[in-house]
């Protein structure tokens, strides 16, 4: 094991390393000219580089800190970008891009106009497929293994997979394919037991990876060390060219070489996220009712419930990553009579869609959604942006969308939902910067709230891209109002606004269709309304990463460009 | 075996059965007063009872007739509706709605105000959970499960589950929730070694079912003859109030005791649906272009591309129930240099939303999705209908989104989608009678189609309701358009049409929400054109069963009301 380093020795350490051996690595064909001690060097000169280059945090790195000598392993065995690789949850897979031609841009790794945090095909020709949500890799190697076959040429298809992310029912469905087709495929269980928060799920709790895999007719060769370069490349190799489906399982610790870097002490908090908000609210009406029970597929702690789940054990449950289950699961709770409150990041609730309809909207069953991360989401970029959710929802029948403002308004919303007879959406971002000071506002069910009142222009915002229009607004004379219900939305309100103002402009950071500007045009051409109307939303397009602000600015919607609006 | 009987001795055969046993069972405390032998008798009674009623196409009630005698001996057994019993897709359970208090309502299955193809919470307490979707029952009786946990409450809860539906990833989800968490759920595997089409998947061919379920934590008890009441009975009866996660399977016969009726010998065809056409185009361009391949999850049959699968096996693709594998493989077919033609029911590309999403789309792959089953369905009722599909698909960037009028129309866009360098999506529902006649319409890529030049209104439908629109018009002297393509729209046609016109009235037969007549209502906005615009569209509901000519009455987009618009 490499210890731990504390930060007292982690400059010197940055320094003391010359990175030898990685100088003269650039590609993959680089690599295949070293022995196994000068690979073990490498591989200790990359844990520092990654760490020294990114000075991200450890969510970010702790995978791929885990696969420094798999990645290694891999691209000295195998003849990429020939044979095909894919990384499932590509965030796995820095080493990987260093390796391949990207060392010298890493420095740019998940900033503006940088390298993507994530493997992404328009990046390099070793990315033959991107992938920023988990469990798709198996799926992805079959369709190559199935090309391969078409074609009639002889290659490698490996994906590298956490055992987090084989939960996710994607992973079975390709399995289950690639062993009755007898596919060329290599899967590589990359076993760190752990997803996001610890690892859930029976198959990783008993470890009966063999019959799990031999009953799918797969060849399960066994576990690897993922820390013995050698061993790694002895077995990787032998399998080289081997036909047929075969899986391996990788042990690996997560993290390894972690530098820990000692946090500042902060004094107490004055200012709460809404995540935070989130999480007390829901301790409170858990408290109050005891129908209420929290749903999260494997982001409790992203979702702010760790405490939750220590405080009220019995009604947390975490899932893993299981979106589709996680719905249907919370549908049946409701059913039951009990009040569930499923918690989903917005980008990945695409994944249980199906299930929304089918399950919970359908039934009229009252389950309450709470996605997160909805909107912007900075550097985890397009493919976890989530600006898709209203559009998508909105085509439901008997469902209600809502997005807070401010953390006021979310523990509003959150207290209401609890009253509701059928689903509730509450969407917010990451994020954010509120008074924990619980004294209520007034938020009817349905009702727009009016924050200032002016002359000529309305503005309508929707969710918490009001607290820009706020800030752009603060010396200018005109309306704002911000929607919280999109739906059932606020008729009668936006008639009073359609007949007081000469124009009517829409703020929304989400995608266009099916959202508020579309919703109010349509109300517009429904009243035959003569009102001027300017809708502003996030463009109909994928949108990079970087910083939120800078997407903002990047998209037309921050302060600035609102002021101009 | 119960001999499959001809139609020459059905009418015989069903007069001489008196129902003697069936007449006296209205719900399930009326069979335990039943012996063996009686429990039998019932069976074949039910077996003809069931045929006798519903006169409904094989495809809908074989797979009821195959679990005559387990719907049996579980209302034998169990104490519903108490104990918790949910029927993987619901349309397995028409002998359970028969037990359970709608034997005198069963004439109304299917048919427009009357009993639903699929079990129904709104229905009956005998229905906790309904299901139209395959692969969610185990998800919902986890759900239960923990929901008698937290109530403290001793009580059974069973899924009845296909091994078609098992290779739906959400099972194999809540699988491996249920075995860690060991809770008190019985699974009842119902093996008829079919889904829809044969069956695939490793599992299935492998059968190392105790292999499969005891590496997840899951007491499998081994298998069962599905047709001998009393050992399932006894079988059952052992397994009520043990504790913990048990598997049984059950081994049946799907059709059982179906009799053949005799099908009329039909004429050289002159008229064919979408499907034929779609799967003839298929032929037509896979001889040209051997890039092409066609991706399934087990609806070849449903797709009309059953030949297509015989005359090019090799690039023929059915991946059983699992569509979000489906689709991600179809994307790693695309990276792969092929052209993939992934075809989905429309309802059922929702469980694909995701994969779409990121692995078509945001890769900018060209992926063609052929939506079929678009718009109403007519019988299969709420959970089927391919209402959402435009909208969802709406808020995603760099997609193609079309919808052809009739057969030419679809031969159009097929050919075009072959060219398209990003994911192209043709929507078409059920049916249709068109001629086989190639001869190529002009529909020019993003354009829309003038079919009809009047004056004061222009009607713009989009897809095949434009059939029922050209029917209305035929005698009025409005002018009529296909729109073709939602996305990307034709700005420059509809700002003529606004010029041109007094009114324009959008028809779309799907949900409102980031629909046609949104996207017109947008761009009337963004223009400040005064054009009156009037929009129809399925409405903001679910819709229930019933014929497609009904179900366009009720929703008024039927010849008639047109007319009146």
């Amino acid at each position: 094991m490499i210890p731990h380093l504390k930060i007292s020795t982690f400059a010197q350490q940055i320094l003391s390393v010359k990175y030898q051996v990685l100088e003269n690595i650039n590609s993959p064909k680089d690599l295949k000219k070293l022995g196994v001690s000068e690979l073990d060097q490498l591989a200790q000169e990359l844990r520092f580089f990654v760490q020294e280059i990114t000075k991200t945090k450890a969510g970010h790195i702790k995978s791929s800190l885990g696969v420094v000598e798999l990645s290694i392993a891999l691209h000295f065995v195998f003849d990429t970008p020939d044979d095909i690789l894919v990384w499932d949850v590509g965030h796995q897979a820095y080493i990987h891009k260093i390796l391949t031609e990207r060392k010298n841009l890493f420095h740019s790794n998940r900033k503006f106009g940088g390298l993507s945090g994530f493997t992404n095909r328009k990046e390099s020709v070793y990315d033959p497929f991107g992938a920023g949500h988990s469990s798709t890799s198996i799926s992805a190697v079959s369709g190559f293994a199935e090309g391969a076959k078409l074609k009639g040429i002889n290659r490698n298809h490996i994906a590298v997979i956490g055992d987090g992310a084989l939960t996710g029912g994607e992973s079975f469905e390709a399995l289950n394919y690639i062993g009755e087709r007898n596919l060329n495929c290599l899967i590589i269980i990359n076993d760190n037991d752990s997803s996001i928060d610890p690892n859930v799920g029976a198959l990783s709790q008993n470890q009966k990876y063999a019959d799990f895999f031999t009953s799918l007719n797969l060849d399960f060769i066994g576990d690897v060390d993922g820390h013995d370069t050698a061993k790694l490349i002895s077995t990787l190799g032998s399998l080289k060219n081997e036909k047929g489906a075969k899986v391996i399982r990788v042990i690996t610790e997560k993290g390894r070489g972690w530098i820990d870097q000692i946090q500042t002490s902060s004094n107490p908090k004055q200012e709460f996220s809404f995540q935070e908000i989130f999480a007390s609210k829901m301790e409170e009406l858990a408290l109050k009712n005891e129908k209420l029970v929290a749903i999260s597929p494997a982001m409790l702690a992203g979702a702010g419930l760790s405490d939750f789940k220590e405080k009220f054990p019995n009604r947390t449950f975490d899932v893993g990553i299981a979106e589709q289950h996680a719905v249907t699961m919370s549908a049946a709770l409701a059913a039951d009579g009990f009040i569930p409150v499923c918690h989903l990041y917005s980008t990945f609730a695409q994944r249980a869609f199906d299930q929304i309809i089918h399950d919970v909207a359908l039934q009229g069953l009252a389950v309450v959604f709470c996605l997160d991360r909805a909107s912007l989401v900075g550097e985890d970029g397009a493919t976890h942006h989530g600006n898709f959710d209203p559009g998508f929802l909105n085509t439901i029948p008997n469902i209600i969308i809502t997005a807070p403002m401010d953390g006021k308004s979310l523990s509003c919303l959150l207290e209401e939902s609890l009253k509701s007879d059928k689903a509730f959406v509450i969407r917010y971002p990451k994020g954010g910067n509120f008074s924990k000071d619980q004294k209520e506002i007034g938020l009817g069910f349905g009702k727009l709230r009016k924050l200032k009142k002016g002359k000529t222009k309305a503005f309508i915002s929707y969710g918490a891209i009001g607290l820009e229009v706020q800030k752009a607004l603060k010396d200018l004379k005109y309306s704002h109002y911000d929607l919280v219900y999109l739906k059932p939305i606020d008729e009668d309100a936006i008639a009073t606004i359609f007949s007081e103002y000469d124009e009517v402009i829409s703020i929304e950071e989400n995608s266009p269709a099916g959202g508020l500007g579309e919703k109010l045009a349509s109300l517009k051409a429904k009243w035959n309304s003569p009102i001027r109307l300017k809708c502003h939303s996030l463009p109909d397009q994928f949108i990079e990463h970087g910083s939120n602000n800078q997407l903002l600015e990047l998209v037309a919607l921050d302060e600035k460009s609102i002021k101009g609006f």
